[in-house]
């Protein structure tokens, strides 16, 4: 017997819930399920209106509540909780039913959850989605993984409740095999790490460098988003910074303690990309900056230590100073990017996804919480060269690297001699003038190496690992 | 029945075989074993005037050959190697034998290890042992961690072999319980990968900025090696800096491929710091630079990006900035090793070790590649206060990058001006900034947080957590 529910939804938190009602209200019948049954009247009682819910009060009239094959979406915490809701459902369902997690999952549980799964038949899609509460509701961004074949079934629902890019297209496509959809949204996190510490590192020195209120800041930040780097991220900066306090009258910023707090995709980002060999310093500068912001004792006891004294900027050479920092994070947002695509590139090589990069900067230009006017400039570089090793590598975005540098280093030298920390701004300068380096130090640490211990090093002139005898004559020996 | 040899050695490649001739020359009978006997005799053959060995063709012998409590090395790779050398022995021992793994073992598989020997009454000890070849056989520095009563048994054996200290005190002591080693030792070798990074860009910024041959280099280098920098790794430096290829008649580092390679720890030192919420971003810069520098196609593709045209030095003006790279080396250094002892300490607590950050300086003072006066030190800070939060907060350190900052600043502005890579020197310098800031823009990032995801932020002014109803009227409400 099979039921009428298209969909269905278990986890009704508030992720759970509006991803819910976004399919009801997109015309789908949603069976809807969650472990304390009060969630799930709440939802039909509060919006049931919205369209058609079918409320399940057990696991099994909620799989007998949906049409064949089963589709049904899991919204509840990553780890065990996932693999428990996993362990309930999976006696009750049939080979070619899809089970949909929508939580924010390690790519490497999906990829075990998807391999155990498969073994009974049952399409297990990892599925990324991006845009908090009000993108679940109104249209997220989603990437789902699993099998191909169950995209076939799947995709046509999603793109319903999907977000829509400028151009229409709704923002949800097939990423890749098994993990592929979590992975690509674990990157998705660690550039929105990244693009908010290098949004904070601008404000940080628009307020100190260049002497601007929070207010002022606003309007600079409102200012940019007329330009390139127009995206959410930037219009909720302006709006953040333009909030007073009620209460005290301050503006918002200074009466919120400046301890980052975070969930921990960021920190997979950059733990994975450690093992793949791919070098995210802009990521981890943003990680690293929201845990030295908590250690409470060590800024404690660091705050008296020496620096240099700021020097004030008239009201001119301060707005050409903000111009200059518009040019900084533009060119340091690229490098992120850069840094995200290409362990997007590597993760796909390692696990065999053939993940399109070009379709991933597609999905996200709406819905997700780093969508941005940019995203469709990298999904443009990436379909005209499929095979593009690096961001840097395309011609548009080198060119403006390019006309931006001079700003960039300015930036980047001033915040280091007016003692602002601008880890992120540095890192991607570094990260560029690394790449474009003729040659790197990297030669002497592999004779270091070799010298301390024996790890042999390559020529330049011809193949081999070769060996030098440091604590002998110092010739050099084949290895 | 009991055997005559006070230590055994089993695996015999380089790095057991030259602990086994250490214990030897030190006057102890060493049990010596390898899977193929080959290596054994070679040794007895080659180095059996050094001392007493007694070979052992099996598993049996071996253990038959030690005294009781038993106490035997194992020197074989980490991982699955190790567990199968563990589970070959432990059938063959008894409640209170000793077994030491000197490899570089990941300090999990160290708690492991630990915990289900210690089930059967066999003591489990992860001893990290620094100093490569060289260290091995004449005096290595060594970490051992595992339970406190195996240390009165082994630790005279350990004493006799390892480096010693300029003051005569031998560079070992029992570190903490269980894995405390191994992670003491990772750490170790995390601040070995950010000392050799720094070196390098010291090095890259003479060479480019300052206009040095790699001659001059080597000579500048000696000259600081006299100085407060003295240590190995700035002595060695020195060494393959002067060095040139006998076949090209070019300096060495100019015919060795600028690829570094990488073994692993290091990566797992910040895979470790990013799960305890330390930033260790000097390490993180120098374990990405290491693998940007293996992106062979990357670098190619990015080749041609614009940068700034140097602008030569003279002399005078070239020796004025290598004297401020000295200052920007030892100041980042300083960060370096503030961010290691951050972690040794946020693993001591987190795993309840115990560790003595003091102690742990001491151990590093002789025998490991990371040695240097400087070690003292930071052994006299952590000694003359142990509840230190941070280096940073010893006054005479502060007082020395107090004295270092402004020339520290200058370099890092001038790496970014003329496009020289400097991400370690950065990242020290941003840290710095970043602790010692009176506000950070993790109040930005909070607000962000709040408006995107509703995660709330915390009050200066009072206690509790809150959330702006930012689609709303923007008041406030209690979280």
């Amino acid at each position: 017997m099979s039921g009428t529910a298209q969909i269905g939804v278990t986890g009704l938190a508030v992720m759970g819930r509006n991803l819910a009602r976004n399919f009801a209200r997109n015309g789908l019948t949603v069976a809807v399920h969650n472990r304390s049954r009060s969630r799930t009247d709440a939802l039909v009682e509060e919006f049931g209106s919205e369209g058609t819910f079918v409320p399940a009060g057990s696991a099994e009239e909620f799989v007998a509540a949906l049409e064949r094959p089963r589709r049904l979406v899991i919204m509840v915490k990553a780890g065990e909780p996932t693999d428990a809701v996993i362990q309930e459902f999976v006696p009750l369902l049939e080979p070619g039913d899809v089970i949909i997690d929508g939580g924010n999952a390690h790519f490497e549980d999906t990829r075990r959850r998807e391999r155990e799964l498969r073994e009974r038949g049952i399409h297990f899609v990892g599925a990324g989605i991006s845009g908090g509460e009000e993108g679940a509701l109104n249209g997220p961004s989603i990437m789902p993984g699993g099998p191909a074949e169950s995209y076939e079934s799947l995709g046509p629902l999603l793109e319903r409740i999907a977000a829509k890019a400028p151009d229409g297209t709704p923002c949800v496509s097939h990423v890749g095999p098994d993990g592929a959809g979590h992975f690509v949204k674990m990157v998705h996190n660690g550039i929105e790490y990244a693009d908010m510490q290098l949004i904070g590192e601008a404000y940080h020195l628009l307020r100190e460098v260049a002497g601007y209120s929070p207010a002022k800041i606003a309007e600079t930040f409102r200012g940019w988003n007329d330009g390139r780097l127009d995206s959410y991220l930037i219009e909720i900066t302006a709006q953040v910074l333009a909030h007073t306090d009620a209460e005290t009258g301050k503006p918002f910023v200074d009466v919120v303690a400046d301890r980052a707090e975070q969930k921990g995709t960021g920190r997979w980002t950059v733990q994975i990309a450690l093992d793949l060999g791919v070098p995210v310093s802009g990521i981890a500068e943003a990680v690293f900056a929201r845990s030295l912001s908590g250690h409470a004792e060590l800024r404690e006891a660091s705050r008296s230590l020496p620096g240099p004294v700021a020097e004030p900027l008239d009201e001119a050479a301060a707005a050409r100073f903000a111009d200059r920092v518009e040019q900084a994070l533009y060119a340091s947002k690229v490098v992120s990017y850069t840094q995200g695509f290409h362990q997007i590139q590597a993760g796909s090589e390692a696990y065999d996804w053939g993940v399109d990069p070009g379709a991933v900067a597609a999905l996200w230009r709406a819905g997700c919480i780093i969508r941005a006017a940019f995203l469709d400039r990298i999904r443009a570089a990436y379909d005209g060269r499929p095979e593009l090793p690096s961001l840097l590598a395309d011609k548009d975005f080198a060119a403006e690297i390019g006309a931006a540098q001079e700003d960039w280093r300015e930036v980047v030298a001033t915040a280091a001699r007016q003692g602002v920390p601008a880890p992120g701004f540095a890192a991607a300068l570094a990260y560029y003038d690394a790449l474009r380096a003729p040659r790197l130090p990297a030669t002497l640490t592999q004779g270091q190496r070799d010298y301390f211990g024996a790890h042999t090093y390559r020529r330049t002139d011809r193949d081999g690992a070769f060996h030098t005898l440091w604590g002998g004559d110092r010739s050099e020996v084949t290895a």
